[in-house]
């Protein structure tokens, strides 16, 4: 009988994989979109553009899931959307290259100013994977522009299914073979983090306040559910053990 | 009309990802083996072990792409033949937990060593990704613990498919976006080379000619179909014009 299996689980305990929501844990969409658009397109208002560009997110996911939608993959639900709201921006006249182009956005958004430091050290720790709806083409692009340092990148399009499908935190914990328990969700979304806590996995929550921008703070409150709450990537570094670079 | 599409392909040009096979490309699969072996069993034969093992690898393939096996991981068809070769080198008393140990030694196997250079340059260059039979997690755990610095690792595992399947070559492709002659495959394997090659993907062939061992030299001519030879992937990142490391 081994009593580490029946003690209750204490924060990151045991854990030897860290999964990784990208879209505003990782990255800041809402500061890069709203950059590109002030430079590329100054009479838009970037900040809601961005926005609305994002609320059109879950929704095509949702048609995907219920089957309306066969397997789409985010860049193609994006220019769904894309080509959706651009009437309401002003910017119905782009042609096909502009839109290809602005869709390519969710390539290059930036890190957090944390981010790629604290994945570095979080490294040392555990396997540091992404766990996102985004493609694995637009995850790496945007890791290779970043420097995400991730050890491997794992995408819904491995799965065939969207978070919250418990296909994806289930199938990541096969790909590496361990019990879901080994495995914590690093997310700023409860909801993202409440479908992987009922697969088993343990949770971390990140502070991400202005994932909505500046003049739209979001409320971070900790809540007791998740095992661990980090203000961010390097906060998270120093709960789990995680030396600063030398 | 554009020109560049109609002049005849040479060498790399316009390449926008490089996918390596790993086993015997990137990495050591013999010497590794052997090494181990003659740590761990210094009575058995390693080299001849490392071979039998080897050897077990394509046939257990088959098995899965002929339907007789329904998807297979490569951990699980490296212990199946694991268990049908310890017998004949006098290791049938090894028990699971030994067995399960040995098995992973494919996720701890050495980089050739010019692989972890050779790849950090050609990032310069392209996207450079896995595309190997081994298994995603199997691939994480060597990358990590050799250094090996990935855009993306990408597996059989992903397609469902081993190579040399279509669906693998093109599957690929298809993750980024790009037409098969923008894609590459960087291999030590000429059968693998032309069931890319079939799918419209360049070719560059890698010599390793010690991949079965010191005393079991193969025979690495270089062959006119392929795009281009390499003696290693130094040679290779030469060859694409790829800046040594500063």
């Amino acid at each position: 009988m081994q009593t580490a299996t029946a003690s209750p689980r204490t924060g990151a305990e045991g854990v030897e994989v860290l999964l990784f929501d990208v879209f505003g844990t990782v990255v800041d969409w809402h500061g890069s979109i709203a950059r590109e658009m002030a430079h590329d397109h100054p009479q838009v208002d970037g900040a809601a553009f961005a926005r609305a560009w994002r609320a059109g997110y879950q929704p095509a996911m949702a048609r995907v899931r219920s089957g309306e939608l066969g397997w789409t993959r985010i860049d193609d639900l994006h220019r769904m959307i894309l080509d959706g709201i651009l009437p309401q921006f002003g910017l119905a006249h782009l042609d096909e290259a502009a839109r290809a182009g602005l869709n390519r956005v969710w390539h290059r958004l930036d890190p957090w100013p944390d981010a790629v430091d604290g994945i570095r050290r979080l490294k040392g720790r555990a396997l540091c994977c992404t766990l996102s709806n985004g493609n694995l083409g637009l995850l790496t692009r945007m890791a290779k522009r970043a420097g995400l340092p991730w050890d491997c990148i794992l995408s819904a399009e491995v799965f065939r299914a969207y978070k919250p499908d418990p296909a994806t935190y289930l199938g990541a914990a096969g790909v590496f073979d361990v019990p879901p328990e080994r495995v914590m969700l690093v997310a700023a979304h409860h909801d993202d983090l409440a479908a992987a806590r009922a697969c088993g996995l343990r949770t971390a929550y990140v502070e991400r306040p202005f994932e909505f921008g500046r003049d739209a703070p979001k409320d971070v409150a900790a809540r007791p559910e998740n095992d661990l709450h980090a203000r961010d990537l390097l906060d998270l570094a120093d709960q789990l053990g995680c030396p600063a670079a030398v």
